[in-house]
């Protein structure tokens, strides 16, 4: 890994290239919401339908980089990237954090005491149970996306209609909103990781992901994490989880704070290496300000 | 801690006692299969409508044990469930693990073609896109539960609909299984914690769960995990977990093999206590067989 930022959002940018991000979902996604906190609205922004399509966007030279969520504040961590990301050489080069808000939509002229259906993500549905509590005469209706519900109930017209999606969706399309902010929980955000197929560090990179392997064995994870902890290296996260048909074996997810142009973090990965197999380094970014 | 089984389901059963567990959702709901591996079929079953209603239940003597999901292989933790223990005294006496397998559900004389429609709980939903992408025509209506779903369904024998649902509650309410294994991913598996008011341990505890907070500091959970390493103490499962409104702050929750029998475990425990604030031991048990 080298400090360069050739291929970069930015650099694009001084270049009049416009950086194409691909995201999961329609227009109006959550994702897109992070993208464009993150890159600023000059980005072209590239919908895929599916996690699949997601992760092999830039092999097609659709997109020059993706956004992902790898973690949700509430439901946990998002494994399906993480499987995604380790088949994948794809490098983070950047993280966002969103909060996740949601707001019930309709059709122009629409009226919240005329809706009798409510449709979403079943994810979204899921996130909002005491509003359906509250008005147990609305059906709701599992989609695939978020803002495709809100696009679909715009475009048809039909005010006992409404979709739930964030802010964004009802500013593009167009849609009235009946409710806001119908999450259970205030503390509901995602952060999301901007993935690239180089490796390439941004200026200000602090923050590091990386995933290693583990024999199950005691004491194995104290001696993994020594060549941080003697070196002061701060942890900012750190998960287990078994792999998949190897019952006794782990993969750790560990954040920390420190940069590739630090040796102590250099010696300290090496020293890793060395106890732990399968090291492997998703990337070297600048930690999102919150 | 002490050994006792007074108030555990087998000595009930011997005093011809019928423990009472409950768990949240409706009679057939993978909950209820959870207790029923786990306990036998002796058990008297109490289902509760919401997470919060589950962890009242013993306080207000409507049940001896509740069981509650703590982790998907897919979804990650339950992070609302460790939430509602933390702000609990209750423990954990016991864990269990079942693989979480959808089926299609209609009512007595229904065939897939005529279906139109598929209710479930959002996240079952959620749980079974490639089969939904393969059938578009089918709409998807998101309910409060899997098996009540199907219980609804059976009883208005409406043949156009059908429920997503383990099989435990085809079975219960007599449905007719139109599709088997709906999931997405085949290693689909919840893990369920069985807890109770006392910290009796029971027979053959060999599990220990705990929960502590660290500041964060650099080397923090290095030194936290010495005392386990040390002693050659294995680990099982480790998470950290930001606590809200306290930015640098975490929860750290960790399962690992070893009983409160063990003067090794205890000393490792009290010498975390001088590492760590708020050590919590959520309960040391028996660890499933998977």
């Amino acid at each position: 890994m080298s400090i360069s930022a050739n291929k970069d959002a930015e650099t694009m940018d001084h270049m009049n290239i416009t950086a194409r991000v691909a995201f999961q979902g329609e227009r109006g996604a959550f994702s897109e919401e992070a993208a464009v906190k993150l890159l600023g609205d000059q980005i072209r922004l590239v919908p895929r339908p599916t996690f699949e399509s997601l992760f092999t966007a830039i092999d097609e030279r659709a997109a020059d980089f993706l956004l992902a969520p790898v973690e949700n504040s509430l439901a946990g961590s998002v494994h399906r990237t993480y499987d995604l990301l380790l088949e994948s050489s794809l490098h983070i080069s950047g993280e966002v954090v969103i909060p996740i808000a949601h707001f019930l939509i309709g059709c122009s002229g629409s009226i919240f005491d005329d809706i009798n259906s409510v449709e979403s993500h079943s994810v979204a549905l899921a996130q909002c149970e005491r509003f359906f509590a509250a008005y147990p005469q609305l059906q709701r209706i599992a989609t695939e996306d978020t803002a495709g519900s809100v696009a679909r109930v715009v475009k048809e017209g039909d005010r006992t209609r409404a979709a739930i999606a964030g802010i964004r969706a009802a500013e593009l399309y167009r849609g009235v909103v009946l409710r806001e902010h119908l999450e259970d929980h205030p503390n509901n955000y995602t952060r999301f990781v901007l993935l690239t197929a180089t490796s390439d560090m941004k200026p200000g990179a602090n923050k590091l992901s990386l995933v290693f392997k583990l024999p199950h064995k005691g004491g194995a994870l104290y001696h993994a994490l020594e060549p941080f902890a003697k070196r002061g290296i701060d942890l900012v996260r750190i998960e287990s989880r078994p792999i998949k048909g190897q019952p006794w074996e782990y993969y750790f997810y560990l954040d920390l704070q420190g940069s590739m142009d630090d040796v102590e973090v250099i010696e300290a990965l090496a020293q890793l290496g060395e106890r732990a197999s399968e090291v492997r380094v998703l990337g070297c970014y600048p930690a999102a300000v919150s």
